[in-house]
């Protein structure tokens, strides 16, 4: 990985310069002040120290893929609170205690509530806008609007009682106006595409993975940059309207999260702490749900059961807030007219009967199949498209929108929108109008047979959709499918129950000569099953379907189904498909809802052949030797190699600064000079008295002469080294140092047995040891998958096989028909996907990223710089 | 502290012995195998590891008042984990992987969700039996079954009608009913105190503070025990019964929880493992909710935002299967035969409309001020109930029910029972029967002063009751006191809408001529608000409020009104009322509320003077002497007293228990016999070169001798030691080692310094820093609070002295009527509760419980034993 160096340099140039030689000597007398426990009272050399540290801050938020040390990031934010309280103390000292820092105080404490509201309002009136938008596209395929083109159907007749006279389908022969309607849902497909791949590939697909790492603390430049925001919330009304199976949810909370982000970065407080980002993105995750489903506490709930590996009391209150402005905006906006938040409410006469857990438990049972059937097919369509299909995005997208239209318009509960179709399954029968005689007892094989031929298309362009590049959930698709096939089975039973009779021992409990079940409410509780079984969600399942329908009596079967679903899903194994892109995708995250047995110590997981740094005797030219090698993230500090006595740690980036700046400072700075990492120890209570292979005693006053007369033979690099990096015994378990990665968040643990450095150990390695623990088992439980992952591959390379000839034929047939005008075969080029990473590769930056390899995300991340 | 030794003695006796005496030297080479980082692979030195480890974890559970160290639990649990893998390899292993492992492996992956079932199904049974005793006993008061004596009004009456023949009051004269009724009300108090008092004084109070601790860690033997389950579950109806201001969902979190520490007892996965009781109990604190409320999401989310310190994502899903099946059970035993799960059930016909949020936010702003008032002045009622009360419990509670029922009676809010009173006043004036003319535009002042009445009564009554002596909650007072301020607002806006006329501007968004504004609403929120005011928790109280009554189309004015009661109680300070009694009480808590910002390294707050134990070198007799000096929780091992090179950690109950052991075996052993504690370092690779004081090399085959010949002049205290107890650095910020106190959870943490050990931090210490520290601010902003803490303590003693004329006036008065028979002045004693820690102690086991301090508590907790 070569940029850094690039990106320091561009850094550097802006950062403010430190003009003030002494510095450093002030610095270094700090740090032995500190070394014995001493508070600091010297405010130059704390406010000094600070600047440093957020020079390092800004060049760190270049370093793409890899990992926050949230422990380095909570100590800074607190030099930093220290350094602002002192200067406080003193402008404002002895005295002097007046109103200008009580509101600077007051504006302090408040910030993060400003700026939770202003995301949220942003949210909402985002959602609002996005809805208006969505369903002007989704009707304008069907119609306009003679009087003004840009009002939907419903804005269109606004107030009109009888008849609509200003809105008109397209042509008056039906055929016709299939056709544009499919000519609309390809051109929706393509234009978001096109934007898409154009101007911000990471607007593709979900997010909702690549936000998870983000919040846990992985960085990914531009994924949550205004760009991003913009075509996102550009293309997903587009790729709604173009009836693509994909929802909307996902790309809600990666819109949101965006907003956030950008939101964020005008606020001195959050561009410094990584700490603070990370609770408002948590925040706008819940206030993207809330506005995509209009249920706040349901999207709370989300970002604290799927989204946040961290989770403290304080980011819920901040994540109900966001939520609940950005609700209430879009509540005040009132997009629909209808004057209500919530998708589809209903309101059921009749409660359960106790007999009917039986069924419950089946729909239960479908949605832990459905998830797990689903995330394999979809995990083997994304690593077919990783490997053949990088280079034709928009070719795929656009015919995947030309298919489903094609498929769909047969099928009247296909033919409709998701959500308008989940509003008809939901309804009871009673008091309600009647679509497509669902309710009708004459009409039920057909209908049987309609949803469940609904049922299985929908699977079949789900596993095919999601994750194609456009903005694409899928929550909404997965209920629409949990609905199908829970009033289907609402119509059996119901079916059964006629024929039973109302003697019948097994529906003993329903009141005779009344309508007993309600198969609306089986619809609902599929939704609720398959959004379970394909998020592995719970507690949020049931508060949203809570929140969307309103219906508490149905909160226990809701419980119930959700219950057997996740029990269900627990046997195909851990991880709903968020979790199973982020292995597939290999981004360094450390899953929290996986308990870890391995039962070794952490030295069986470490890298035990660590590059360390001696305290003192290093030349430059060795330094710099090292930093051009790029296999390693950072270097401990140790008193000689022989003894490894652990000093501290340094960062690869604090190190590459230390070495530019000590470069631009002394300009005769010679190769040969001598890097001084540790004040060795003694030196705290005495003069050096151990081994100076120097001719330099380390001392600060000498330094400050070196800096000032430019001549240099040594070089202080004391202030950029972390003198307290976590360290555990090599005997303790792994587990608990995973723990530690997940709950305290250091970039790096090291190793030290009776004070000497044995080891190194980071997340990745933690992965690797996973990874190679899982293989091994499952090579042992299942010893033919070798076999069966060459017949896979096969089959991928023949389904390619037979796609290329299609495709060839295809556009062959265009080519001769515009008379070699159109050449579709190479149109598209230069996509190739992030193919290595499909080999489980986990990224963390130490990767060689430049070269060949480099892939789209990358490319494009490069450019936005 | 004195009693462990008593206990360990009492346990070892219990504890199955090794007999192989080659254990420990066995041991000793798996541990310096292990030293070198190689995997163990000697299954009798694992086995006999694994079962000192329980012997010491058996001894561990009698430690009162500790701390549990999460880390040493976790290590436990997976040193047996890997022992039984391995005896099961060994009894199965070469090819005879049969059915019985299968079902073995089955059965104990699926152990954790058969426990949760079962303790479930008993809270559901228990809340069942509850409801129905509760109901009995509230009609008894008022009248009684001719039929069936043990029948409540309700069942007394199932299927009559018209009238009710078979219920009849006690008597046809009003003013005699009404003295039977307090009558009543006295001798329900009396009894649940008596009972309390006698068998279990931990059933007394609301309990959630002290769970809140348990789940974090601390030791409290007997709070959880059959016992006490047995007792509150007794006394709970009697107590709500009483009429006293008290509500049942602490108590019902104390007894689920209860129900499941006795339950998960019974299984051996749960009484070795700390953190996997942990998980049940939290998930038994959220079926207590959920039961209490019929609200089983808000019984999780309750259990996630107030009680758990730790909630991971299996917890979470633990929490949502027991509630699930509590409440399952609940609806199932259909105490009331209503069929509804929900106490309240309402139903608004009307939406809210925007300017009502103007009067939604002065109930948010009550909210506040309520929680902050009550727990201002209950927090005072407490100290004065510790310094002058704690004989009188009984007596307490039975005045304060008489005084209840004679001063409520009057009020038509007060009089009948909270909840009922909740759903008059939740109610929509249309198509229900008004209650005392709430409806009645004429009725509105009478009205409006009732309501202000009962909720300043209600609030007195509350202050004074919750932490009397009995089971006691203090959820549904605040929402009946919510409620009646709600309702008065929500009258008020009527009146004012009504009299503005419908050409105003500020209600211009009503429809003419039909009712605008819906009082019941108003209560309903304002029950939210004051709930979430006294407990600080904001989403569940708005999920519980939504449970409760299905009010969907409120949820954002719930949601408003929540988020401005937290605002204005953060004006106020920091946690609900169950934060401020840890506080009071001094457990050893911290609070993952907070964030700190000391800004101090941890060496700041550590203790340096640490008593170590050198590897070699000290004899038995030194080592007991430690060990009767009572300040010591453990002892850090070091090479020598010099060098300081920390090796380990030994607990005190580890030390004491090997002392003990070794002196049972070796009836010879010299108290000058040299005690090793660790291999010194060397040994690892080559024999023994280090400083070797003794005359005994300490390699495995001398020790083994030793034991054999049993004439000892050392003993090896190896096994016993930790060798990798977590270590930081001095000058590592103190909140980083705060939150790994609180997130990884160790007992103690050493501080180390290239190597050498230079402090000790524990939970205690960091609260003590936390207290100092907060005291100095104290003291720079509110210079003056000394005199304010000097005027309050003179106003206790005056009001002590009112009381103490006045009782003395009354006993002696009895005494006199009754002819000297009745000498109520000296009845109870004996019970002075936990004075000392009043003063702002923390508990952790180091103190000196024993001798004429001892409290009531304590005093039972060893009858218990």
């Amino acid at each position: 990985m070569n940029f850094p160096s690039r990106t320091s340099s561009l850094s550097v140039g802006n950062a403010p310069r430190v003009r003030n030689p002494s510095v450093s000597s002030r610095l270094s007398s700090a740090v032995s002040m500190a070394e014995r426990g001493e508070p600091h009272d010297d405010n130059g050399g704390i406010a000094a120290q600070h600047q440093i540290d957020e020079e390092i801050a800004k060049i760190k938020r270049y370093e793409d893929f890899t990992t926050i040390d949230w422990v380095q990031d909570a100590a800074r934010e607190q030099m930093r609170r220290k350094a602002r309280r002192r200067r406080q103390a003193g402008l404002y000292g002895s005295g002097q205690f007046d109103w200008r820092q009580r509101i600077y105080e007051a504006y302090d404490a408040a910030q993060g509530w400003i700026v939770v509201t202003i995301i949220g309002a942003a949210i909402g009136l985002n959602a609002a806008f996005l809805s208006i938008i969505t369903e002007w596209l989704a009707d304008i395929k069907m119609g306009y609007c003679d009087s003004r083109f840009y009002l939907n159907e419903d804005f269109c007749c606004w107030g009109e009682e009888n008849e609509c006279t200003h809105w008109h389908r397209w042509t008056g022969l039906e055929p016709l106006n299939y056709i544009i309607y499919i000519v609309f849902a390809t051109l929706f497909a393509l234009t978001a595409a096109v934007l898409v791949k154009s101007y911000a590939p990471y607007a593709a697909g979900s997010g909702i993975s690549e936000i998870k790492c983000i919040i846990a603390g992985f960085v990914m430049k531009g994924f949550l940059g205004w760009r991003t925001l913009l075509i996102k919330s550009l293309t997903l009304p587009l790729a709604i309207g173009s009836g693509l199976s994909v929802g909307k949810e996902g790309p809600s909370v990666h819109y949101a999260v965006c907003t956030g982000n950008v939101i964020s970065r005008f606020f001195a407080k959050y561009r410094r702490n990584a700490s603070k980002t990370r609770e408002v993105l948590s925040a706008c995750a819940a206030a993207g749900v809330a506005v995509a489903f209009g249920s706040p506490i349901g999207g709370v709930l989300f970002s604290l059961e799927e989204m946040s590996s961290h989770f403290p009391l304080k980011t819920l209150w901040r994540s109900y807030f966001c939520a609940l402005v950005a609700t209430a905006v879009l509540a005040a906006m009132n997009p629909f007219r209808t004057g209500q938040l919530v998708m589809f409410q209903v309101k059921y006469d009749r409660s359960w009967h106790f007999f009917e857990v039986f069924f419950y438990i089946i729909i239960g049972i479908f949605g832990g199949l459905y998830g797990a059937f689903v995330m394999k097919w979809n995990l083997r369509a994304q690593a077919f498209r990783k490997k053949y299909l990088g280079q034709y995005a928009i070719l795929e997208a656009t015919l995947l929108a030309l298919g489903t239209a094609i498929v769909c318009y047969p099928n009247a509960f296909l033919r409709i929108d998701m959500t308008e179709s989940m509003k008809v399954l939901f309804r009871e029968c009673e008091g309600a109008e009647d679509y497509h005689g669902l309710c009708d007892p004459n009409h039920r094989f057909g209908n049987v047979v309609s949803l469940i031929l609904a049922t299985v298309i929908r699977i079949f362009f789900v596993i095919i959709s999601y994750g194609c590049k456009v903005p694409a959930g899928i929550f909404v698709p997965s209920m629409a499918i949990g609905a199908t096939f829970g009033r289907t089975v609402g119509i059996i039973v119901e079916a059964i129950h006629e024929s039973a009779g109302p003697k019948s021992v097994f529906f003993s409990s329903c009141a005779p000569d009344v309508p007993c079940i309600t198969p609306g409410t089986y619809a609902f509780l599929g939704a609720a099953a398959a959004l379970s079984g394909i998020m592995h969600i719970t507690v949020s399942v049931v508060v949203i379907m809570f929140e969307l329908t309103g219906a508490l009596t149905y909160i226990l079967p809701t419980m119930i189904v959700v219950g057997i679903t996740k029990a269900v899903s627990e046997l195909f194994g851990k991880g709903g498909i968020a979790d199973r892109m982020i292995w597939f995708s290999g981004f360094p995250y450390l899953d929290h809802k996986e308990e870890h047995n391995f039962g070794v110590p952490v030295s069986q997981a470490m890298i035990s052949d660590v590059v360390s740094i001696p305290a003192t005797g290093m030349t430059l030219k060795a330094v710099e030797r090292l930093l051009t090698k790029d296999s390693y993230q950072g270097f401990p500090i140790v008193d000689d190699e022989n003894s490894r006595v652990l000093l501290g740690y340094i960062g690869r980036t604090e190190l590459r600064y230390a070495v530019d700046r000590a470069r631009r400072e002394r300009a005769l700075l010679s190769p040969l000079a001598k890097c001084t990492f540790a004040v060795p120890p003694g030196t705290t209570t005495t003069t050096t008295t151990t081994t100076t292979t120097t001719n330099q005693p380390s001392t600060s006053s000498h330094n400050q002469n070196d800096y000032t007369t430019g001549a240099a033979t040594t070089v202080d690099f004391t202030p950029y080294v972390d003198t307290t990096p976590l360290t555990v015994h090599p005997r303790l378990p792994l587990e608990t140092v995973m723990e530690i990665f997940r709950k305290i968040g250091p970039r790096v643990v090291l190793i030290e047995h009776r004070g000497r450095l044995t080891g190194l150990v980071t997340v990745k390695d933690c992965l690797k040891y996973q990874i190679k623990v899982e293989a091994a088992e499952h090579m042992h439980t299942h010893p033919r998958e070798g076999d069966l992952r060459r017949l896979e591959e096969e089959g991928q390379e023949r389904v390619w096989e037979l796609i290329q000839k299609a495709a060839f034929w295809v556009s062959d047939a265009v080519g001769r028909a515009s008379g070699g005008r159109i050449r579709l075969r190479d149109s598209f080029e230069g996509d190739r996907g992030r193919e290595r990473n499909a080999q489980g590769g986990i990224l963390d930056g130490t990767e060689d990223v430049a070269g060949e390899e480099d892939g789209l995300e990358l490319e494009s991340r490069r450019e936005q710089r």
